[in-house]
């Protein structure tokens, strides 16, 4: 078959691979449909990993179940299905919780599995014709037949829950102000999330104005920080109030004013974000934190930032009575849920979607999505 | 009458001051019977804060209503009450949600106010004969008549609590292990409190044996810091597993094998205890921390600890998941159930007092507590 | 002051009655300028209760602050103000944890209060020019100066938060299917709050077709159960599934098909809405329960439901795993957020008013409303 | 093998029957160490439901793995291990959020299956050498190897679990008052569990004095409804007051004072509890109720409880704003952690158990049992 393989810093392939096949009972082998490019894609593509050449990537996929273990229940060949990006094993201390994204069986010596990722089992990605997925029963949502809400349906996988996920860690509930920093893919679900739980102001922080008009169309304030301080421009919005609530959907490699990662002259700022949502929030909130933050970057800003070591003002944090929560998105807590407001109607968070393409050009998707050109922000590779 | 006076850096007296009067119709005045010396009491005496001469001390504070206010409604002179530290409302934002350490009415410009303390509001402290309680139905617990568990009762003003807050904000539950960092008055309150709440392991961490051993009465394993890394300890004790929780009632204030704060060399590590947490903790654990950070300290070690901001490893925290919560205890959303233990017969939190003394015995008292001679460690003055 | 007097059964009369005055330090009296007739006073209106004449009406009351109590410390004359329908102390046992509906305090020996209502207290209703209203500071919500939302700030004070309740009682959550009995001022409310919360299908149950209109129009799927059992309407739609949650908007008075209620022949049924939610919920659901049932009713259809004992399919609810919550709205826990919703224009529930008129229009208002002709089916009346 | 056959009412015996085999690779056969007899299996050995003779009973259950299926991943021959008596398969719509006991798959057409239980789904019970264990990752809780505590890890199975259970859907918290119907051997644990949860006070309401006994033994208060109203003399100790939460460990068989199950004239009185924890609780109180309930009972005491219909005093229950939860047990959401509190010594569930026997002895257990002679109270068969 092939498969979106990749080869070294800024190089993927796409290439004839061998077929996936059934290696334990409880695997079913899907047929990929739709398979998301991810920003976390580029960390490895940037080679800012410790990826090896060979990987299949893809991580967000969904199709239709081609082969059957044996030992599988709720599946038969033909069911359209999407799969979390986060693998598990459904019985282990963290699964049986609901902590998915912190499996212990899936990826030996770690808490937490994905297709298709570096350090995160051995499990191939889905940029590709075919799947292998291991407990099946477990990591299959399954769908509605036919073609409906494909490109909504795909975002079930990663960041349509991910975005959601960080306002559930914040709690966020009807009639709350929040602020979202970041309006990429998973902000601007995060921001999107908001008005779904019914928050009563939401504000959405970044500088790029295509997106900034995207969270404006969805219901929220934009806030473009290259127009001065968020955290002011905010306060000045709410006669000197803050939020009461908080979502960090950038992540260690932040951008601020002035920054290279904003475009400017300094270095990111990998904890601009943490510091700024500690100086908006109000005293009692919660802060949601899905954005990515790592325990090893070399190439981190310093030496901190290298070892995942940063600056926070928890002296502020404290007087605040501030609670925060992190971590990969359990996908499995939400996505039936999600999926039921797609086909309701009620949620369409395709409006991410910049382009779907074919799997034979996903080394031109590739490219231009990391240079964020001709509009890539949100690629889904249809095999 | 009589109370205890802050003279300055290592000074207190005890000295005739104007009796406290009913200043608003919603006020009582509450002829003390017990006021603890708080360790955050020391933080004022030993210079390290902005408290000028003059302040009354005393911010857990009981005794019998002496007075009552015109609006005062539920309570009667001779009612025998115990007073949480932090002063509330009740009726704004967040008084009004059970975040009565930060009420944003008894103390302009602020979320949170309390007796004698600075910074904390107009409110005289009750290290002294009388006190003037404002907001008095809404501030005062009601206790049985009597002198039965004086010094239990005495406890629900502050540390008991504070303590079970830690728990709270960690959300310990029956059947998990636990970590607390700091076996001090607050530390062996939090440490209480895991048992009370059905833990099934309870490390306590710290250096003081005396300390260690009370742990170890109420039923915790005792880890001693000295002996070395106490997060290596606790996993070779656990066969290399962590723990589902911790507790931080430490504060930037922390020491560390070999820190001054631990008789060594080494300055004060003020984030050791976050950062020991974050190491020992099991993926998508929770960390409450009670322990107090403070976004200004002169005394800092260094240029980031002055402003309160210190290097957390927030890749790591991220990687595993974590949740934490922080900040004064809200005492009114548990002296009640807290009250309810020691009546019951199922909570004895005294046995963490060292002494109790005449109010005029405060000055040496004070010279004691903070010197950690002669046993001083939780101290009750009987005015 | 005019004010709406309680003449007997099927009687109201517009009169002049004494002003009223502050009585104690913490009230303060609020010039009304809307205050709505609730189905609630149609139970007194009709005979159905123990009121005697002479009730001043009105418990959903908003206006001006007029005069302020000596220890008021919130407000002061000219803030516009609406006050929920409970009044509370603030600091009792149920208000402290904010259970607002079950003030000990307020209505001695009950556990609950609120103003204009039999056995509610000695608290005149604000079907008046004027209103006195204890403990100002907490039952006092603050509403921007001007005119603007007048008649959505109006329903803060009741049928909002009333409705929402029940969505809080049944922990309605994003992609959630719920079905709520009663299309009536508060069952459009809790539909209303679904949609707000981001339930993914709302089934709203009723047979008025003017109602049914308006829960499709705010997005529900109308079922008409004049047309058929409103259970198996609703799983024929789902393809033979229950729902996730349900409400109970109606209460005690039900009306099925055929029912006298529903203009049949039979009598009220009073446990109707009760069983059929039982049979329609999957397992492991959670039924809210806003909808009024009471534990006197000499107008009951036998001697069970005279003393509120309703036959309940107790053996199919434990089956389920079933969870329900009930019980007066605690509006205070809501009010906030309701108002900053319709302040950011997230919320419009004016959209159930049919009519505002004069307080001197009240007669001819209770009237129609009573037999619900001319379209009345919520009416403000505006002094 | 031998196993414990159900053939008829009031008789079972010990036969050969065949051996289990692995039907399923995700199967496991364990070696039966202990069983214990449960007062619900009494419900078929009594003849009160639709159970055919054949049946092979016993649905709490431990042993040793001695065969494992080929898509098994954490079990191995040799681990000791007990099992819910709810199968669950942990991928379905109710397993995957905990709902263990509810389990659409291994029971079709319905929510939950248990082993060796009629209606309950084609599982064989463990009352025997050997028992099939599907979906074995997911239904096995691993022990440490060895004998220690096998009493006390035998009733990890159900009677812990459900007892503790009945305390989490009345969420029992540190400091609060609860009264607990039924000291039988569920009635026991969840007297227990309120203890381990720190309840203030728990009251345990019962006739017979055994129970009783051990209910003061450990730490609760003893109410013999023999005795007079268990309500009044709740309310006489408390000064009138009620309590903050109640748990019904009863259920259906409800025996009251003077009733034919307390050996009196009258017959059982299904809805006795429920109508008394209406009464005793305060408003905004919980209840938890564990105690069964069915939706078809053909020995009912009249038409209503012959479907499960019972008279609910439910206009008091909304007066007073109350919640209930009710159900069977999801073991899996507890048994770790109470397996926990076992090993680190917190907690030793066995005191409830009355006799050990051989397999061999069971046809006298039973009867004994049933009899409730010879201090039959909680019997573990050891095969």
């Amino acid at each position: 078959m092939k498969a979106v393989v990749y080869q070294g810093p800024f190089s993927v392939s796409v290439e004839e691979v061998p077929d996936p096949e059934l290696k334990h009972p409880n695997d079913v082998i899907v047929k990929i449909t739709s398979s998301c490019i991810c920003g976390s894609d580029l960390h490895m593509y940037e080679g800012r990993t410790a990826a090896e050449p060979g990987i299949i990537f893809g991580h967000e996929n969904m199709g239709v179940v081609a082969e059957v273990g044996s030992a599988v229940k709720s599946l038969s060949v033909g069911d359209r299905v999407v799969m979390p990006f986060n693998v598990g094993c459904g019985f282990c201390k963290n699964c049986q919780r609901g902590y998915t994204g912190f499996c212990v069986t899936v990826n030996p010596g770690f808490a937490g599995g994905a297709y298709g990722y570096v350090a995160m089992g051995p499990w191939r990605g889905g940029q590709a014709e075919y799947l292998q997925v291991p407990h099946a029963d477990f990591n299959c949502l399954p769908l509605p037949a036919g073609d409906e809400f494909e490109s909504d349906f795909a975002l079930l996988a990663d960041i349509f829950p991910t975005g959601y996920h960080g306002t559930e860690l914040a709690d966020v509930s009807p009639g709350e102000s929040v602020a979202v920093w970041g309006a990429g893919p998973v902000g601007l679900m995060a921001t999107y999330s908001c008005i779904i739980r019914g928050a009563a102001e939401v504000y959405s922080i970044d500088h790029v104005q295509e997106r900034l008009d995207k969270a404006s169309e969805i219901g929220a304030t934009p806030i473009n920080f290259d127009d001065g301080d968020p955290v002011q421009q905010i306060r000045d919005m709410r006669g000197g109030d803050g939020v009461d609530k908080t979502v960090d959907a950038v992540g260690y490699q932040a951008a601020a004013q002035g920054s290279s990662a904003a475009g400017g002259e300094q270095d990111e700022i990998p904890n601009v974000v943490l510091n700024e949502m500690i100086d908006l929030i109000n005293p009692t909130g919660i802060m949601g934190i899905p954005g990515l933050y790592v325990p090893s970057d070399p190439g981190g800003v310093d030496e901190g930032a290298k070892r995942g070591a940063l600056s926070i003002n928890f002296g502020k944090l404290f007087e605040k009575g501030l609670k925060l929560g992190t971590g990969q998105c359990n996908v499995k807590q939400y996505n039936a849920y999600l999926r039921d407001l797609i086909i309701s109607g009620k949620a369409t968070p395709s409006f991410v979607v910049s382009h779907e393409v074919p799997l034979d050009d996903a080394v031109d998707a590739y490219d231009k999505f990391d240079k964020r050109i001709d509009g890539y922000t949100k690629v889904i590779l249809n095999p």
